[in-house]
């Protein structure tokens, strides 16, 4: 333990749990779980890729503290996130004979993380589960808030349960490794939680944000806490998604949009790109429905430009669709109310709220004009 | 609305919900729902068999309220509770469109309210679920405790979630077409709540049997309710089954080994005659480590008799394994703590506790001599 790792208590009564956050935390696993659990039978899931990297050394650390492993190595990818592996992943569970105080661990990005827990949550009817995100996105946006699930033909995460994790061990080293256009795009999230209700932050990120890409160091920890703690506050006071909640859906409205109008094409546009350009038109949408000022939006996209994130459609490679297109699947993805569209608006910087009265006609010519221009 | 009816409410806080009992119910389903729902699709789950019956009725019913009506109609049995007809039932839901404030159906006994409270569980972390129970097991059992799930090649309902319905309509005219052995079957579970606390309510049984075994009539629909009532007495206090719940399985775990011991072949043993020769068996073991008289278990093993239920282990057709693997399946069921056997046992005449420090030798004892005499 030193000063560079934090830890962020996720307060949920009974369902509350630890973040750490810091480097050499798989080296650690076993003595952090050991000393939590009293199980000492583990099933690990995690996938080709990430297993080849991490899983001996997280192995050989649970199996220092006395813990037998199973593990099970998935194929990467977004189409892992479907039936047929989540019936292999209780299978799996079931046949390592993990019983109340085991658990079942994820060692991997936001497929393994999402699908993991889900089978934890229908294993037994809820077993416990510790996540070890591996990208920067998992590490910030799904360690948070249980929520757990798979893809149906009929859209991604239709299916699926709120699970909270019994501990979360962020090891920062892993981000080392990772793509940049990876972690940039994690970082849309990051950027994200500043953007919501903490001007502060980004503020701080505006002027840190070369540290908080640079290897190592204090600054990504900080930055990865910061948003942890953001995200379990606003868990803490909505863990179902009644309100509050979908705040954190900031830039993901018209992000999602961009993502089903790409085909979810990961070669053209991730998810976290998407938020990128969703956050800048959110802010410049803000703008023009007189919310906030154009000088926000700019300052918004300013920022996300300096990182390496593109902040507008028109940098999407291939062709987007027409206005109409994207409105609908804007009006698909978030419930239309009597009319009207919900979207995640703001009122100043940090300053976001759940405008549930937007008239689609207004996003129509928004968009036309953002396409057109 | 007549004398008739009844109503229990099941106290879970903002997960609270009624259970309405009485004749009637599936035709007066619409209104009941339209009251208490905004939405305007439901989805029902049904079964071939009570489909065939019932499934006209309801959509008449929910049709003549303005309910769009979506039904799936699955094959009858316990095979269908799994993960491809789990799927089934998700695909079919989201199809539907079924939304926020739409809910889903399961129209038939424990096997489809199992399965579609699992699918209403998962789809979009959680859809609206109303039960309309239509055997005596899942009207005083499953339909009250939110538990669901599915079968694994590892043993039954180890796949599942806690996951409460909105509304549970009992119409106790769908019992007057049961078969006998199977409104028996149901009825060992309304004897076992009067056995776990209720000893008022297992001495008007004793004499009022006959008249809730009768085709309609208040006594039958007053059984229903003080068992629903009982079971909700027991899920309010322990709703995910830390401690008291456990008080539920009293009967359940020689019941348990009694069905795996017969393969779960429903001609030589239906659960709830596994209970109730496991009930007896409890209140046989609790006199023979004096916990309570031996009188105590004739009585209840009379009463069970004298409603045509089996009481004893030689009743069950095409022989018994050995009273080892009997303890094995035992073992395997429940968990062994420390080298001891966790039993529901007894005081006396509804004053069942759990036992968690029952030596697996005298059970052992127990069934050899129950198994030789």
């Amino acid at each position: 333990m030193d000063d560079l790792e934090k830890t962020v208590r996720v307060e949920l009564g009974d369902r509350s749990y630890d973040i750490l956050i810091g480097p050499g935390l798989i080296a650690r696993a076993g003595a952090e779980i050991a000393g939590r659990l009293k199980g000492r039978r583990m099933a690990v899931i995690t996938d080709e890729h990430v297993g080849a990297r991490y899983l001996d050394a997280l192995t050989a650390s649970l199996a220092a503290e006395g813990i037998s492993v199973f593990p099970l190595t998935l194929p990467a990818g977004e189409r892992t996130k479907s039936f047929d592996p989540l019936i292999r992943c209780c299978d799996h569970v079931l046949e390592a004979k993990i019983e109340r105080n085991d658990a079942v661990i994820a060692l991997g990005g936001g497929v393994i993380g999402d699908l993991t827990g889900f089978a934890a949550g229908i294993v037994r009817r809820g077993t416990r589960f510790i996540q070890i995100p591996t990208s920067l996105l998992a590490q910030v946006d799904s360690s948070v808030g249980g929520k757990t699930g798979i893809n149906s033909r009929h859209g991604k995460n239709l299916i699926g349960v709120f699970h909270q994790p019994d501990l979360v061990l962020a090891d920062t080293d892993v981000l080392d490794t990772l793509p940049p256009r990876e972690f940039r795009a994690g970082y849309a999230e990051v950027a994200k939680y500043g953007l919501i209700d903490k001007p502060d932050f980004f503020e701080w990120l505006e002027k840190s944000w070369r540290d908080v890409f640079a290897a190592g160091g204090p600054a990504r920890i900080r930055a990865i806490a910061a948003s942890c703690q953001a995200k379990a506050d606003v868990v803490a006071q909505d863990e179902r998604e009644a309100g509050l909640r979908a705040l954190l859906n900031l830039g993901h409205t018209f992000g999602h949009a961009l993502e089903a109008a790409t085909g979810y094409d990961s070669a053209r546009l991730v998810h976290g790109e998407g938020v990128s350009i969703g956050m800048v038109l959110a802010h410049q949408f803000s703008a023009r429905m007189n919310l906030a000022s154009p000088d926000l939006a700019r300052r918004v996209e300013a920022h996300l430009r300096a990182v390496g994130l593109p902040v507008s459609m028109d940098e999407i490679p291939g062709g987007l669709p027409s206005a109409e297109t994207l409105l609908e699947a804007i009006a698909q993805d978030k419930k239309v109310k009597g009319g009207k569209l919900t979207f995640i608006l703001t009122r100043g910087l940090g300053q976001s709220f759940v405008a549930d009265d937007v008239p689609p006609s207004e996003v129509l010519s928004f968009l036309r004009e953002k396409l057109g221009g």
